[in-house]
């Protein structure tokens, strides 16, 4: 079998390192196989949630998210209450990036030893507090010892109106590209985080938007119902990286302006303060949970003004759509920039 | 709130440690608050699965299990193969054990870095393997970097006929307990994978069974279509743990009766030969991954002919339901046995 993957399977072969490939080199090499096995009208791996018909009116999708001590949260940095309530919500930003309402999540736990059953029942407190929030049952899920980290993973469902579901394929040429929230702000909070920082005046919102991400769920559904909204994601890694997802699935390219790209006053302050780029935080950086849109070109001034009415705050374009496939090219006032960093690849950012 | 959850929150109050509760007892502590979140006629917390209505002819049912290296399998004496096996079929163990049909998983990752591609590659092999034997593709997932076990959560969903999923709450008085399959057999590999025992005529089948073990599928669907089945759930912490779930949701007893448990004739002699009890293995090992029913007094020789006709291998009577609320006896020839251990707890048996 290994063959059909297209491995070489000569003994003297080099072991490869996954962080040679990446996430998504290693999801190339199996992903086909299982294209074969899926039903007529249900779409797999690739998107941010899978999509399963369910009803006359509507369709289900399902995403899911792991959570690993040290890789994503250091245990003594971020609350119990909070790491219940992130762990959750970057579940809901998926199916937000769906334009689908939530409607229920899995919980597994792998838990070590000496966690008591009082931080726990602080976790717990914040993943109920976020789902009764949204109203959204936690159905089921598993819970085992674990040798030495806290895992979280968490797998959450939600409905969509038929077929209306919003795909990373479906960007079109001229679409404008859009953003619903700041972007870096998240990626800082982490480096204050990481490097303990000294504390002033900005940092207490920074690392709040990295401890307290908000899924724009409400937003999501939203969207979801414009017709001129073409396709969508959630910032995860990073537009970075997160975009070529959107390129790659719909065979576009893109231009970014980084000029245009929503910073807040303390992301700038925090870098200047610290000899940081807060571009390359706010392309980069991942972890920001608001969501990437491309609008139909003829669309894009009607939607903006109805999600600002809505919303009361503004979707922020930063580019443009065009057919050069598989290629972002960036510009600073109109100049183009090269060599800007990927997005966050947890094999390789070590 | 935590004074919610009914904790005691004077300051000086004992840090309380998970093993003192057990994963149930955890459980219980959260449970009824997201029972208040559920939607009309779906199923949450405290089954195989949980269960969502789909259309007018279906339920959805959704499972999630997590194995962590060190808790449920040892890097060296699994091949990747096996895992990628046994993580899946644990999970379709429990879509079987609802009655329902499994139509697609959801796969995280958690990998360090030590990990080659070509070991991953073996793994997704295993797991395709079982996943194109039922058809059943892989719709999604998340890898990430682990800083040093490997973690596998797998969530899989499945579709029953509407209302006729199996649940544990539906024993009756006078029902008939009864197993799918051998029971022991996989403690014993595990014992002999873990203490590094002597390999003989015996070994390799009482290995197998703990590192390839079979979810019953085709025997849940089949179970799940006759009326006389009641309750039904999968073996997966022993049937001293297992059984008391079906008695709790059903507020109903069992007895049980010791010398019908079906043990191989490979496991007694292993258990002769080493010194060990083969009836402890068979109700404390825990996952066999058999399916656990209860059926109907009046119909269980009916039932218990078709399933051998059906399938050429019997179904094995064990005991019967009582009235006797969360009561299990246990009986060895018509004598009562006290102090049998309960199943698996991996916050205590460690």
């Amino acid at each position: 079998m290994i063959s059909e993957s297209g491995i070489n399977k000569s003994a003297n072969y080099r072991q490869m390192e996954l962080s040679e490939i990446g996430e998504f080199g290693f999801i190339d090499r199996f992903a086909h196989k299982f294209e074969n096995l899926l039903a007529s009208g249900n779409t797999g791996i690739g998107d941010d949630c899978a999509l399963i018909p369910c009803d006359s009116e509507f369709d289900l999708v399902i995403t899911t998210d792991m959570l690993v001590e040290d890789i994503h949260f250091l245990r003594d940095l971020i609350s119990p209450f909070d790491l219940g309530c992130k762990s959750l919500a970057v579940n809901l930003s998926d199916i937000a990036a769906m334009g689908a309402v939530p409607s229920g999540s899995f919980l597994s736990l792998a838990i070590p030893d000496e966690i008591t059953v009082e931080y726990l029942d602080k976790l717990m407190d914040g993943y109920y507090h976020l789902s009764k929030k949204h109203g959204i049952p936690l159905m089921g899920g598993d819970t085992t010892r674990s040798p030495d980290k806290l895992v979280l993973n968490i797998s959450a469902i939600g409905k969509v109106a038929k077929g209306k579901a919003k795909m990373r394929s479906a960007a079109k040429s001229g679409d404008i590209i859009a953003v619903t929230g700041q972007l870096g702000n998240s990626a800082a909070g982490l480096k204050i985080i990481m490097n303990n920082l000294p504390q002033d005046e900005n940092t207490p919102f920074l690392v709040d938007c990295h401890n307290k991400p908000t899924a724009h769920i409400d937003e999501g559904i939203w969207l979801g119902k414009q017709k001129g909204v073409n396709a969508m994601m959630d910032v995860s890694d990073g537009i970075a990286s997160d975009l070529k997802h959107i390129l790659k699935s719909s065979g576009k390219g893109a231009e970014i302006n980084l000029d245009s790209l929503p910073l807040s006053e303390k992301l700038k302050q925090f870098c200047s303060d610290n000899n940081l780029d807060a571009t390359e935080l706010a392309t980069s950086g991942g972890e920001d949970y608001c969501l990437l849109i491309t609008i139909e070109g003829s669309k894009y001034k009607s939607i903006f003004e109805a999600y600002k009415a809505q919303f009361r705050t503004p979707l922020y374009p930063i580019g443009k759509i065009n057919d050069e496939t598989n290629t972002v090219r960036w510009y600073n006032k109109g100049v183009a920039v090269s060599n800007l960093k990927d997005g966050f690849n947890h094999f390789r950012n070590k």
